[in-house]
């Protein structure tokens, strides 16, 4: 019965037993379909598997993934998985475990070879000849000059090794990353130098490893969810698998501290009860003029969120994106705000409730962008995600501020 | 002078003539920058560029990213481009510009050589070379028995060929798409097989080129930001670097939708209007009411579409997680809730207004966590990108019903 992984993946993660579910699954499978699990699942899997079935998963997948798994259990498990590797995985995987999984180090393999850019090709295929008879694997090839990283040999070029080609005349370059950059620093590297691969070396410039693309492929998808969780403060670890207890527990924090600002909007309001006691169509409009402002901001700090991830912008050189957000808003302030002003006018007679509305909505869409745009900057700037509660924020200024001017306006004129 | 990637990328989109920035840097550097551009700069430059520059870049290009580059000019343009460049080249670009750049086939590239399964390491060794002879760029190596795709021999194993090894024992498994499938599922399959490669094959089953997985880390970067855009209204083409005018031209028709769906909101509060001229206090707390329902809504909806793009849950399969977030909602409606109740009885001296208050947001919660997850599982049944619109539909859904709710329920009790 060939069931699809995204089947597999919601029976484990659905089940009482998910420890049961894994284990029934081929080698191959349980292989495929562990990384697409929520971290929580991960872990409980982890934790719940029977030592053996835990020793025979592990045996069976490279270091840097044995390391990733091995993260996820108690210090007596992960000691009893490694007594039953053989030795040289268990040295590589003990090697691995030192680093932040979250670190260039953590994404990285050991599958390479080094060499000299003097020697000649027979030498390089000899070393890749013997890495393989040892590992089974398929090695990379790094070409050092005097010990430094030089590039990297397509293995292609062994092609050539009859022609007594140098090594010199193939080597690609590679961009290199030191150990213990944050692996959203190796993306970044990738994203401009998009080779293959990426070295990494340690603090002496010595090669400690080797990422390649599809590693980064996991971290990038990753970045991209946590981004619209930042956006809406969700945490990271939430999955749409979990419980209700789960989603409560991961929830109810961000509610309340969204329930204080909340009221900050409530009070902003309450500054003008006599005003609305008197003239309750305000309260009809109040919805209009702070639902326009939080979506309008919304929009600005999409744009510039990814504007920073892109590398696009900065809070030094944002001013005239700032500028240009603020002339956006008003623009979209003055079109909104005309038609707000004319239904005011007609459905309600009051030409004098209309131009409040108006003058509203072009302040509040210009406070939106002003806001939306230097918000995320300067979260950017101190060394903050710059997506992270963004919609708090935003929302917040645009009721608070929105609210003061609409009413306000409302209780001079009216 | 080093300049950094960003700053050029700034001081290029930034510019009033874009193309004489550009025409500035090296051939690398046009080369590095030109990807990180947004697509408005990107299509400008091209126009922008005179004849000559615009051949010169072209020529240095990979025949994938010179037919990307003559995707965005127009037809007199890209003939003349053409008929600059060498046969073969040319004839590759032709090849690859029948297709669409959002398609497995426009993000392959061609480097590749085929040899049957039953062929020794030297022929294999043999063809490597002719390629990189007649292109000076080095293939990745298929294999294949009776025509059919067999898998990959990685370039390393030709370190065997004075074993006399067979092809056989080195060939890797290469995951394959159909050229025409959309670029996001070639994504799908990679996250599958995380590989270092996926084959394009036509109709027949026959090679038509390789994507490799840094192609794929472009396409994942743009999905990701593509739903923040998406889950707040923003248009794909929009950048941080654009005009004020583009700003406006691309948001307007969003915020005039937004705009009915306030009016929404404003007809349920409408609806209560002597209720709210009887007790003023109501127009206080409506945006409490109103903010904590949008909020946990699309709390739930990023949960969602990360679920839904991590392929874990379907409308078929998401009965449970709807019961689990509203569950959630509840919970989280009465936490907050109870805090709500007892400002309110506390400050306003009103247990009962405290009392419609504490219910209300359990509700609205409710309704929060149902249409929160219900409504990206609809949207990516009917085959809509999950996030589209989200925010709009869950705030107008939690305003409205919201609205009616609280205001309903105050002119029940009050």
């Amino acid at each position: 019965m060939p069931e699809q992984l995204s089947d597999i993946q919601q029976a484990i993660a659905t089940s009482p037993t998910p420890a049961a579910e894994f284990e029934r699954l081929s080698r191959r499978r349980q292989r495929e379909v562990f990384y697409l699990l929520p971290e929580t699942v991960r872990r409980s899997l982890v934790e719940d598997l029977d030592p053996d079935g835990l020793r025979e998963f592990v045996r069976r997948l490279d270091p840097d993934e044995a390391a990733d798994v091995l993260e996820l259990t108690d210090e007596s498990t992960r000691t009893d998985v490694l007594r039953h590797l053989d030795e040289s995985r268990r040295e590589k995987v003990e090697f691995l475990l030192e680093f932040s999984p979250e670190s260039a180090a953590g994404l990285m393999d050991l599958d390479y070879v080094t060499v000299e850019i003097d020697r000649d090709l027979e030498a390089v295929a000899q070393r890749v000849q013997r890495f393989e008879e040892g590992t089974g694997r398929i090695p990379l090839i790094f070409v050092t000059d005097d010990g430094e990283l030089a590039g990297e040999l397509p293995g292609q070029a062994l092609a050539m090794v009859d022609d007594g080609a140098e090594i010199r005349e193939h080597v690609h370059e590679t961009p290199a990353v030191r150990y213990d950059v944050p692996d959203e620093d190796v993306v970044e590297v990738f994203r401009e130098h998009p080779e293959s691969s990426v070295a990494v070396l340690d603090d002496d410039g010595t090669i400690m490893g080797v990422i390649h693309a599809e590693d980064l492929l996991r971290v990038v998808e990753e970045e991209a969810t946590e981004t619209l969780y930042e956006f809406t403060g969700v945490q990271e670890e939430e999955s749409i698998l979990d419980g209700p207890l789960s989603k409560v527990r991961y929830r109810y924090k961000w509610l309340i501290i969204n329930l204080g600002t909340a009221f900050l909007a409530a009070g902003a309001v309450g500054f003008f009860e006599d005003t609305i006691a008197a003239f309750t169509l305000l309260a009809v409009y109040m919805p209009v003029v702070a639902g326009m402002g939080g979506n309008a901001g919304t929009q600005s700090m999409a744009v510039t969120v990814r504007g920073i991830a892109l590398d696009q912008i900065s809070l030094s050189t944002g001013g005239r994106a700032v500028v240009n957000e603020i002339v956006a808003g008003a623009a979209n302030g003055l079109i909104t705000g005309v038609l707000v002003a004319l239904i005011a006018s007609v459905f309600n007679q009051s030409p004098l409730l209309g131009l409040v509305l108006g003058v509203s909505m072009v302040l509040n869409l210009v406070i939106a962008g002003f806001f939306g745009t230097i918000i995320p900057l300067l979260l950017d700037k101190i060394g903050k995600d710059p997506a992270t509660s963004a919609t708090i924020f935003i929302t917040t200024m645009t009721d608070v501020l929105g609210f003061f001017i609409f009413l306000g306006l409302a209780q001079a004129v009216l």
